[in-house]
Formats: C-alpha cells, structure tokens, sequence
C-alpha cells in the first residue's frame, strides 16, 4: 500500500464545489466523479476496453449481488473483484445493505443484522455490519461501505429507528475492517428529517471515516427535499474528506450535487436508459424508437467524441432497437456514460475557472426538464 | 470500380484445395474464408470494431430480414449497408430465398416467386428474383446472390421441381443485375441426388456467375451425403471461379470443405453457439455454464490471442452465463469466431506448405467429433 492512499487534495474551489483528487491503490480519482454501475462484476453490455474509451475511471459493484452470485470467496480466489473482471482503475463496492431492503424476499431486521431470502433462488442469508466488510474484503474494492438501513424517506418514526441501527452498524463495520489498503466510508441515513440529518451526519463524522456517504436519497422524495437534505448533511460533513451521494445521477443532479460540495456519484441511469433506447445528450434526453430517427444521418451528439457518435447514425442505432439487437444498448450505454463523463469533465473545468454558478445556470436552463419533465419520469420511462 | 474487381486469382494449390484472392470493391478475400454472420446488419452483440478485432474480412448479411426491418430503401438512403453498419470491408447478402422458405409465415410458390407473410408482423410481401437481385443492389454489398429454392433434402419429386425454378431463377436475377461494382454467384440445388446435382452443376457453370455457390445443404442431411454432394458438385464447377458453401461452418464442416475445393464459407454456428455459453476450441466445445469452470484461471484457449483469451478467465466467463449477463455472447463471440479464423489461416498454411490431408487428419483425429459426437449435436446443443 502506497503512502498517500486515501488522501484527499483539494485543488480548487468555487463556493461549495471542489475539484479534488483521491489516491487509491489502483489509481487517483479526480473529483468530482461520476461512477457507472457494474452490478454483476460488469457494467452491463460493455467489455472493460469499452469502458476504459468511456473516460470513466471508478466503477461501482454491489455486494449483494457479487456475494450471492458467483459467491465472494470464488472472486477472492481469482485474485479479488479487480482481477476477475479486469478493470484495473479504481473500484467501490456498496455494503449490500440497500439491494437487501430493495431486492431480496422476506427480509427481517433486528438489531444485530438483516435476514433474507435470495432474490435468485430464494435460498436464506444473514447480513450483519462484521458479514458485509469481510465480504468487501474479499471481493478488495478500493472504497467500502459501512452497512447501512435504507428506509422509505416519509415515515419519521421508523426511519429514526433506522438511522440509530444504521449509526451502531457503521461503528461495527468500522471494528470489523482488517484490511487497511481499503477505504471504509460511513454512510448518513435520516430520510427528509433535516433533524435526523443533523444528528446523522455528526455521528457519522465523529467516526472519522476517511469518506463519507449519503444515503438514502433518490428514493421517492422530491427534487427539493433530495437537494436540501444535500445541503443539511454536507454542512456539517468534514470538507477534508470525499462526500459520496449514493445512487443519484441524472444529469441535472449530478449538476446540483457538485453544486452543494458533492465529490463522488454513481447511478444505473446511464446504463439502463441505454438498454430501453434512451441517449442522453446535454440538451435532454432522445428516445431513439422514435420514428422521426429512422432516416437521420446525424450521430447521437453532433460534438460528441465517443465511438458510437464517431461512428453510427440515429438511422443505424434505431434500426437496432427496432430490431431487439442488444449491440443498440452497448452502443447506447457507451455514449451515456461518455456523456456523463463529459458532463464532470465540464463541471470540474468551470470549478477550476471560478464560473461553476454561471455553468451551471446554463445548463439547468436549456437542460430538458425546462420543460416540465423531472428526473423522475426519466428513470421511470426506461424500464 | 477497379479494373481487377471480383478477379480470382488461385496462388496455391494442394489436391482439390486451393489457396486464393478474391478482389471485391471494399477489398481483397483471402480464400478459403469464414464469415461470421451480421443477420440484421450487425453481427449480433459485436461492434464493428470487435469484429475487426477477430480478424474477420467478409462478413454476410441477411436480406430477407434487412428487406422487412429497416428497409432497403431506408439502407440505401444511409449510404448503402457498408456505411450503414460501419463494416468497411468486403460484405455478401443472401437473396433471401433461405429465410423466406425457413422463416416466413404461409409461403406460397409459384414460377414466378415467392409470396409469403412476414414473421415480424405478418404483413404480406413477394418476392421474385429480379426483387432480390433490386434490393441486394439497394444494400450494396459486394457479393449477391442469385434467388434460389431451398427445399428439404430427400423429396426427391419435389426437389426436382425446385431445381429447376432455381435454375430459372438464376437466369433472371442474372437478367435483373444493373450494378457491375458486384458479384452476382449462381446457386447450384438438388438436395442429396447426385443427378441432380450433376444437372444443377452444370446448368449453373453454363451461366457463366463470377462464382458459384452450394446450397441445400447443412439442412438435415447426414455428413457422408453432405460431403459427397461437395464432391460431385465441385467436380463440375468451374476451376477459376470462387464455391462458396452456404450456411456450412462447423470445424469439421470447414476443414472437409476446403479438402473438397471449397473456397468461401458462412455460418451463425459460432456466434449462436456463443450466446448459449459454448466456446469453439481447436480440440472440442467447452460450455462455458459447467460448475467444473467456476474457480478456472486458464483462459478458453491457452494459445489463442483474441481478446477474450488474453483478457478474462472460464471462471469469470461462467460467472458472466450464469448471471444472464449479455457480455458473455459478446466475450465468447469474439473467441468463436477468432478460432474459426485461426483455423481458416492454419487451413490456408497447410494448403501453402502442400501438407493439407496431414493437417486435416490430424485436426478430424483430435477434434471431439471423435468422441462420437457431431456437428449437428453441437448446433443443436446451442438453441
């Protein structure tokens, strides 16, 4: 392990954005960053060749998954999650707390941990704070995540019970690491109760994790309550270290997220709209079924520099969705992560200029949802 | 177009088999050559780039399909299929008689063509030879294809018949050919009847196609009656013009092939067979799904250097099948169909060095098929 693992550099700042750099044992992150998501050691669709072109360089796995299919141990055999599926930058996985809460059957929670039923075979399992890092462990991402209870944003009186599991379980997961080439992040939990926020997001600094995570939004509330609650949290977050909010990115998030001093993003958006024929461009969001493509000789993004806009047409990409081809959502997906990369590129360029507010306005304002459309129905029309 | 176009040059020779150069308008086929099949103009879960990458040259397309879905005109608008897909090398359509006799709904035949109902949404379309020969010349390839009748093999009154509509049919797509930048090959029929063959062969040869091809076979036939129809055809074909064997292209297929004179072949075998977890190696099938694979550090093939064998474990690749990821067909395309080329070039230095029945004696020796098992058992394992 390299000296300088898990420092933070702030380079630039502008009002509460930062451009910063985070070293890890297989490479430097520059902030802010946005993180495709490879559920199944696998950004869905794309071999790492295609995503290294993407310009990404942290990918996100999830524990849930990885543990139950193929099982950690195999992937700790074949020389940890890096090795298994050859992407050698910067990886992150979560600590399978919120697949638990969203996808499995029959969980039941206790103070100790959660059990569950596999989504896949139905088969029964038990996380606890000590189960998740010792799989991450294994697995060896260069970020990890504390276990953590994800609630549903709007029942106050179980979400402050969460928030305390979520608080007793950080500390755990902090007991249980062994490794130290790893960089643990704690997680702030308390739904759209500016309170629990407060109380969150103190405890979870008290631990001095070297990042720290909010979680628990994106998950139903509105654009005001996610981007207050951003603002709550990362008020009394330490500025010295990387803050992550998890599972968020629409473009227009992303933007007020760095916006509110947001260093690291990941979300499914890009690689899911891909596969249901949605291209994301700096202006909006193209549905490439429509009719209107089926001749256009223009690429997805006339000035954008990724294969599929170097090589293909609207007319071609189309004609693949028409067509059920899965290469339309490779194609598509290389693009939308392009984009979003393009987007933090952009963003950390303005950051570094001291014009980020000026950006950003621009690109609120011409962005689609001007037009009344929210994020929301975005992520909802692709699947 | 170039003066030398669809010149065949035979540089080499050992028995009936023969090495070659085919000069197209996108580029020089070496014979003997596999192509990998690009159905609705995309070679399925391959970019053109990964194609490349396999060291694939001639790639074929289907009519039938490109005709319903996105049109010919539409293609042809685009700039014709080469520029359509972004497959700047040579290309060969189908005349869509195989996929209107295999795939079509309530298909009726009379002299004139064919009238059938789309499998997509049984719209109703005909189709007659100066049709195909139109709309191969609206795709634009650079080999096209004579619009045939491909019947079951062993009805032999029936057969009959089809032959000679074919024969007639060949005469006027030959009639119907406007384009001269592409090479339009005769279709030589006649199920398993040597006579017929005979006829067929020679009616064929008498019109005089800058190539010929073998069709009707791979279509039920055992391997003995498959091989000696090659014979008895290739004895009658020209000398100095390409035999393309249709739809032919197991590694015992292709290596009896090109013993038999045979210089061009295509097949979905390894890309179908790809995309149901089995790798094609030089000694046998690997199916990728086996619990045997789950902790294997090798790659498919030690001494293969396509990029998923320099790139990904079995175990990782079983990991990707069992988890219904869709990169799996794409990694284990790629290794298909780079093997099928390794062998094509190990066929074309054994035919360069005179030592041809050694080498194929020796790959028929070692290859699984000595087990017991066949072709059709392999291509069968795979839907």
């Amino acid at each position: 392990m390299a000296d300088n693992n898990f420092e933070f550099r702030i380079s630039e700042k502008d009002g509460k954005a930062r451009n910063g750099t985070f070293s890890t044992p297989h490479g430097i992150i520059q902030t802010p960053v946005f993180a495709p998501v490879g559920t199944q050691a696998t950004v869905k669709t794309l071999s790492p060749a295609q995503i290294e072109e993407t310009g990404a360089n942290l990918v996100l796995s999830n524990t849930y998954h990885l543990y139950l299919r193929p099982g950690e141990d195999i992937i700790a055999e074949m020389g940890g999650l890096h090795e298994f599926m050859q992407w050698k930058k910067p990886m992150l996985t979560d600590s399978g707390g919120f697949q638990v809460f969203s996808l499995s059957d029959m969980r039941k929670i206790d103070e100790d941990g959660v059990t569950f039923r596999s989504h896949i075979d139905g088969s029964k399992h038990r996380f606890t704070p000590e189960k998740s890092v010792d799989i991450q462990e294994k697995l060896g991402a260069d970020i990890i995540m504390a276990f953590d209870e994800c609630a549903s944003p709007y029942d106050q009186a179980y979400i402050e019970q969460a928030m305390n599991r979520t608080h007793a379980w950080a500390l755990r997961s902090k007991n249980a690491q062994k490794r130290t080439d790893q960089a643990l992040f704690g997680i702030v939990q308390g739904g759209i109760f500016t309170e629990f926020r407060k109380s969150s997001a103190e405890y979870i600094s008290s631990l001095d994790f070297p990042g720290n995570a909010i979680g628990g939004l994106s998950v139903g509330e509105n654009k005001k309550e996610m981007y207050q609650t951003i603002e709550v949290v990362n008020d009394i977050l330490p500025e010295n270290k990387p803050r992550y909010l998890m599972g968020v990115g629409t473009p227009e998030d992303l933007v007020n997220g760095v916006l509110r001093g947001v260093d690291i993003f990941d979300c499914v958006l890009a690689t899911r709209l891909a596969r249901h024929s949605a291209a994301l461009t700096m202006t909006g969001k193209l549905n490439l079924m429509n009719a209107k493509f089926a001749r256009d000789h223009l690429p997805i993004e006339i000035d954008c520099d990724c294969y599929t806009c170097r090589t293909f047409t609207r007319s071609y990409l189309r004609h693949l969705v028409m067509a059920k081809e899965t290469l339309s959502g490779t194609l598509i997906s290389i693009h939308n992560i392009s984009m979003l990369q393009k987007l933090m590129r952009l963003l950390r360029e303005a950051i570094s200029q001291g014009n980020l507010d000026k950006f950003a306005s621009w690109f609120l304002s011409q962005y689609e949802y001007k037009k009344g459309k929210t994020a929301d129905t975005i992520l909802s029309d692709g699947e």
